[in-house]
């Protein structure tokens, strides 16, 4: 541990912790045999384990971080590298210059990562890559470098080769920092469901090199900040009233600035307290065997707006309509004060995230909660702020409260002109 | 627990138990923070438990155990059951009329599987039958009525399916009942490559009917054997035993008679020592976390000779020409008397089972070891017998050593006109 680290154990909730519940005392396997028949139980305990780094440079050649992540170290290291197109573009021959300076052998496979190919299909181009080359069982780890989708890509053809080998991730997009690159889940969308394939297979390592964001497109740092939002909204009153102090801010400057706390532009801030909220959620139910989770927040009915208008919204957009929807539910249920609704509606339109579009019909919000309530097992599960930094589940939304809901939001979308633009 | 039942409780291995290595004392989620970069940590703990049951009569109506596997009992149950065509044909009827009489809102997918077909494309479209029922997440688990193949289909599509739903397996031929539809793989193969991709997902109750076997042909009772005389070479010699006295009458009898042990017929044994032995094995290593696995005896080179002599070989055949070529080596290395080798090759001739092949030549056995050792992290980690219920590992077979061994072999085979005929 280095002199001048803050350490700290975060408790897992209560009631949710995974831990507690290991039973050591009871056998492994288990037989029971008569005449008649027999019955055997096989019981087995999986630890996984994996970190998230925040660290500024990964591409300088002086730094190791990238090339020794997740493996032991190597006589002769190789590493198959799966890019996204549009970072090859900006940081490709970077990338290259780093592998070729610490003398690692490696491949490139560039893939056009977004939401209309994040598909079985290029799941199968990346395994063939790896099986292209040779990727040893457990001492290569594929590092996967672009935005949510291209990890996402990655973490199931990782999962799926060998029956799962090792991978590592660099998020070059927000969400992907805050979101998809930090948690368990891989996924592809099958037909018009969104991630309905999937696994849960966490990358050894990921690498948060917030850098990055510097190229980012202002409507990509605004995608990523709408999954800040929600855990603002869920969890964090203080990460909310950052956003709102600093929202516009941190979009115009690209999130730089990190590392520099007392700069005022709160970026680092912003980030850590993500990304931690973002874990302390994940931990205790990194399987989902709980199926009542708070970070499906502004996820209920997103899935399916999201696939209905693609390839138009980004996930984090389609995201923002789900959370308006939610505040103003919250806000009709009494969960949520007439100032509160404001200031969460007020933090979405400073960031310019939508409120309102036009594939938000009451048929389509009833299509998604149904296909949500399949996925939760029959119940809703849904999670509404109660209060701003904290939530409660409701299950008994109705239809015609979806609909007023949605009048709401359609008829302040027509005074305002909110709602659909990207800037 | 039923009066008369015996209870076992059996151990973990040496040096392979997972349990206790469970660090309760370490906290699941651990930060470190300071002004240049941040570290999380996460660790997550996932107990899989499921069951395997012996019980004949599955498909009588009066019988409530497969209708009720793997799911709390509902009001309206509904199932999705995917039956390979071969038992469609043979029991589909009888599978009708069991879910209809107990009431369940049931649909059959029907699925031609076979190794030719053990592909994505299948998994898909077993995928989108889950789609069309509906598959709610948790509580309708998908049943899985066939041979390996399929049920390693199904567990496929089942682990993708909103990242894993529960299924159940009923094994209808010997080698699923004793190898592939006990332990927690599904896989499918890729390009040329055997099983390439896959997940750890077991049902959560397989059920094993021994009376589904007095269809099968006698070539898929041999295939089947296989697996039970791996067991048997590898830890268990009572096996063998019962293999040497009995191998060619069980195949004959079709492996009926089991619940009678005292027969003579051997079968009932045979079946029960062979779950157990393979279950013993699979607990302590249920995600492959220790690369050097007995039961991947006779799994050497078999993946790429099956995959070269697709579709001429079952898989127990392909295992048996590993096994074959597995004990001459053990017994070039002074590992197994000439005695012990005579008997081993003895069984598999007893059982009709090849000992050579014509694709078995030295490029294809040096290529399936380059695959195994990638696929065992970089090293051969070859299990052999150390005399008959034994084994141990090798890591330094030799190119001209393998060569021998499958000289040795090949005279045999034109002596004996022994390898490659099928009953």
């Amino acid at each position: 541990m280095e002199d001048g680290l803050v350490e700290a154990i975060i408790e897992p909730h209560q009631g949710q912790e995974n831990q507690r519940h290991i039973p050591t005392d009871r056998p492994a396997l288990f037989a029971s045999e008569s005449a008649g028949g027999a019955k055997w139980r096989v019981d087995a305990y999986q630890l996984i384990s994996y970190e998230v780094s925040l660290c500024a440079g990964l591409l300088d050649p002086a730094d190791p971080t990238l090339a020794t992540a997740g493996s032991v170290a190597s006589e002769s290291p190789r590493r198959l590298v799966v890019v996204d197109a549009q970072v090859n573009a900006l940081y490709g021959a970077r990338i290259r210059q780093y592998f070729s300076a610490r003398a690692i052998a490696y491949e490139l496979c560039v893939i056009n990562a977004h939401e209309r190919v994040k598909t079985m299909d290029s799941v199968f181009r990346i395994v063939s890559s790896m099986d292209g080359f040779g990727v040893v069982r457990r001492r290569e780890p594929v590092i996967a470098i672009g935005g949510g989708v291209l990890t996402d890509l990655v973490g199931l053809a990782a999962s799926l080769y060998r029956r799962s080998t090792p991978y590592v991730r660099v998020p070059t997009t927000l969400i992907g920092m805050v979101d998809a690159g930090i948690g368990a889940k891989t996924g592809v969308n099958f037909r018009q469901h969104k991630n309905r394939l999937g696994s849960y297979h966490p990358s050894a390592v990921t690498l948060v090199d917030p850098t990055f964001l510097g190229t980012l497109s202002p409507r990509h740092v605004r995608n990523g900040l709408a999954e800040v939002l929600k855990i603002a909204l869920i969890k964090d009153v203080e990460l909310f009233e950052l956003l709102a102090k600093h929202g516009a801010r941190l979009v115009s400057e690209r999130m730089q600035y990190v590392g520099s706390a007392d700069d005022g532009s709160a970026a680092d801030e912003v980030l850590r307290r993500s990304i931690l909220g973002m874990l302390e959620e994940l931990q205790p139910n990194l399987w989902e065997h709980q199926l009542q989770r708070l970070v499906d927040y502004g996820h209920s009915f997103s899935p399916t707006i999201e696939m209905a208008a693609l390839p138009e919204l980004l996930h984090g957009e389609a995201v923002s309509l789900d959370m308006a929807l939610s505040v103003v539910l919250a806000h009709s249920r009494g969960m949520l004060s007439a100032t509160d609704l404001d200031r969460a509606l007020g933090v979405l339109r400073d960031l310019e995230l939508p409120t309102w579009h036009r594939v938000c019909t009451p048929q389509l919000l009833a299509s998604a909660l149904a296909d949500t309530v399949k996925h939760r097992d029959g119940q809703q599960l849904l999670p509404l702020t109660a209060g701003i930094g904290a939530a409660r589940f409701v299950n008994d939304i109705a239809a015609d409260e979806l609909d007023q809901a949605l009048a709401v939001l359609t008829d302040d979308a027509a005074f305002t002109g909110a709602g659909g633009q990207h800037g």
